[in-house]
């Protein structure tokens, strides 16, 4: 039982319920997942076809909404959106009820502005109010992530107070810590619940709690909130406005999946296909994320092939020219590649900043004129051994990839610096950006050595 | 005090340290220190040089081993061992002793076997036991970042003993659950804390406890926990034995740490520069951990050199073709890299798997074949347009880069699978390598057609 207990032996239990699904079984498809976890069928979800999983999804809210709720937690809001279609207007109110206040925000966020007008209209007043509070916040912001259920006591409250109110209050998702507020609601300190149990149940809060709080404002990205988080080793992270009033905490399990999501945008970023997961979508969908990105990269190609057209002349004197247009493009947007990533990784660890951005530009800069002496050199010999000994050949190619490696360092690790200056992402500007900046550059410079040197 | 607290005017702090520092006033630098966290003082100490760093982590180890400890903790090891150099071998054991167990492993498995083994003689019998028990366990699996020490109780204890023991205990890092075993130390069940207080305090803990828990082994590798945790939105997950046997725990702010740097340390690869943070090392050390990995896509792009200027027939017949090897070989780079990207971070996520794989690279081709077509076209009116009617260049170029979009899309994401199937790093197969080959398939199929189309 204890064995690989969280992976259940998926492949069966998928094969199983595409059956059931396709014979439209319901009452068997709800007692083949009754002891199933709403995290893994939500995994399970993934596997399934378009058609089949609204099916699913519709046979599980008819049966229990808040199980579904649960299910539809579990699932990258911009995916689990589309598994609604099927779903009467008061089944999705239903649903939305059950979800805690930050995902009902996320999704409700996607919907289209008059669906989502209709559902807060025949949301209870609570729910509809607490929704209409996050979604005041920025996209990405602390406020719009925020949990408004905490555990806020006033700081001539007792102990003992403190612990009945804990087993009281039922609707309070993972308090691991319990805030002290002003009567005014401004937050105070901070207590863990350990501590709770380790003083005398007469302490007032105020004796007991660290006054030393760390806390984030609404408007906070969350990228900023996740570093704290992080940093600080904690296990949720209250929401405070500029008066320094208690507004909502944000916990670490949300932290860790942002960590994750923003991890996977950047990479998605760095590859030039935006900041939207693919996975799961169709391929109309896949195809039309990446349409738009390939546009810029292609037109920057075109400019390095009108730059090396405008080279013929050189280029039917010496043919093998042509031969390296590879490695000298081909070096330049590795060297890229590796600049920007050390750049915007740092720049998203908060390992680089304002401070030591000169020295690690200078630094990358220093790297690829040795890289680039080494493989210049290398290439230099590789090319007398091949091609024999065309006059300049030879010094040609050397510099032109010493040169674009160089070139590349400077492309790359300035880049998304100056991105992050402008207030744009700095992952947008790695990837295909650099490489074909690189390419443009690095084909201008060879061909222009190739000039200087073979026709004079 | 609350605004911005958690970002104190680093730069002014840092121009006084370091000024202190260069005059030798170690208590003054002790003073300036004392109200900053032990956090703060470690992301400080990134922006010293080497050297200042040594002489700060010196006057504070022989202020305070205990504050110097959690300094060093906040480091990445790697960096951090370098930090140690200036302390005397009775200083290290003091501070190695007030690490928490899966730090203090994690820094002697850095060191030399000679250093760690005369450490370990001098340390203090339980943590020299401790260290050697998790240093058995592979690098980044369960058993070397687990805590030993948990909080665990048999299940005919009470929930009253439950409290006075948690009472009682002050080594208990971050006690979120309260684990139940059996006499043999067998896990059996779970109890959050907060459950421990809404239930009569001479309740059994078996009665209480929840007996499905979601456990890992001590060789299942870090990522795969880190999945699990944030699966399941756990604050801790237990490590057992083959037998059920309770080993330790791990927690999530340690999970945290692993998703941030498992995420750096896949950029790093898919930028081929290996696993290993440059940032903070010196010039020499990028320069050494860089080269390498230019080797392989070096001698790849001198074969697609090889591979054109095997063409030089066509290529002086059709000049105009050297031109469009930068278009040809970028596109297909750019193509390759997003669905690389897309495999491994399914693959690191989790969201792709045994299930999709066929599925997932089906699509990516499809993809392909619909964005060359749709690059193709274009790029053959472009060059119509610029270059005037060579018989047959404009097809050239447009069947091209159609080809080499689709091979790239097979490379990019069979690339990756092929690696995971052979118990490699998937992502490495991204980035340099998969570019590389796309330009050497591209060159020679690019400059086939060019051959068919254009001498038949």
């Amino acid at each position: 039982m204890k064995k690989e207990m969280y992976q259940p032996n998926v492949l069966v239990l998928l094969e199983l319920l595409r059956k059931l699904l396709h014979r439209g079984a319901a009452k068997r498809v709800v007692h083949l997942l009754s002891n199933v976890r709403a995290v893994d069928i939500s995994r399970i979800m993934t596997s399934l076809s378009d058609h089949d999983r609204k099916s699913l999804f519709a046979i599980l809210t008819a049966q229990n909404t808040k199980r579904a709720a649960n299910i539809l937690r579990e699932i990258y809001p911009s995916v689990g959106i589309s598994f609604l279609d099927n779903c009467s207007k008061e089944e999705l109110v239903s649903i939305l009820q059950e979800l805690p206040s930050d995902d009902r925000a996320e999704i409700m966020g996607d919907m289209s502005d008059e669906l989502r007008e209709e559902l807060l209209e025949l949301m209870r007043e609570r729910e509809s109010v607490e929704v209409q509070d996050l979604l005041r916040y920025g996209e990405k912001t602390a406020g719009r992530i925020m949990i408004p259920e905490f555990f806020a006591l006033p700081e001539d409250a007792q102990v003992k107070h403190a612990i009945e109110y804990l087993q009281k209050s039922t609707n309070v998702e993972m308090a691991f810590y319990l805030y002290v507020v002003s009567k005014y609601n401004h937050l105070l300190g901070v207590i863990s619940l350990r501590q709770l149990l380790l003083v005398p149940p007469e302490t007032k809060l105020r004796d007991v709690m660290s006054p030393d709080v760390i806390s984030v404002h609404p408007d906070t990205d969350q990228e900023e909130v996740a570093r704290i988080v992080a940093r600080y080793n904690l296990l949720a992270v209250p929401v405070v406005d500029e008066q320094g009033k208690l507004l909502g905490i944000i916990t670490v399990d949300d932290i860790v999946d942002i960590i994750r999501e923003e991890a996977t945008e950047d990479f998605l970023k760095m590859a030039g296909i935006g900041a939207e997961t693919i996975l799961g979508k169709s391929t109309v969908k896949n195809f039309l994320t990446k349409l738009p990105w390939l546009l810029i990269p292609w037109l920057g190609e075109i400019v390095a092939a009108n730059i090396i057209n405008s080279f013929q002349g050189v280029l039917t004197k010496v043919i093998a020219l042509a031969a390296f247009i590879p490695v000298v493009m081909g070096m330049g947007g590795n060297i890229a590649t590796q600049s920007a990533t050390i750049v915007v990784r740092g720049l998203v660890t908060g390992r680089i900043n304002i401070k030591n951005i000169r020295k690690i530009i200078f630094r990358e800069v220093i790297v690829a004129v040795l890289l680039g002496a080494v493989y210049g050199v290398m290439l230099g010999f590789i090319t007398r051994l091949q091609m024999g000994s065309i006059p300049f050949l030879t010094l040609t190619v050397s510099l032109g990839i010493f040169c674009a490696m160089v070139i590349a360092a400077v492309v790359g690790s300035f880049g998304p610096l100056a991105l992050q200056k402008m207030r744009a992402d700095p992952a947008v500007a790695s990837g295909p950006f650099v490489t074909t900046t690189t390419d443009i550059l690095g084909s201008a410079i060879y061909f222009s050595i190739a000039y200087f040197l073979l026709l004079r």
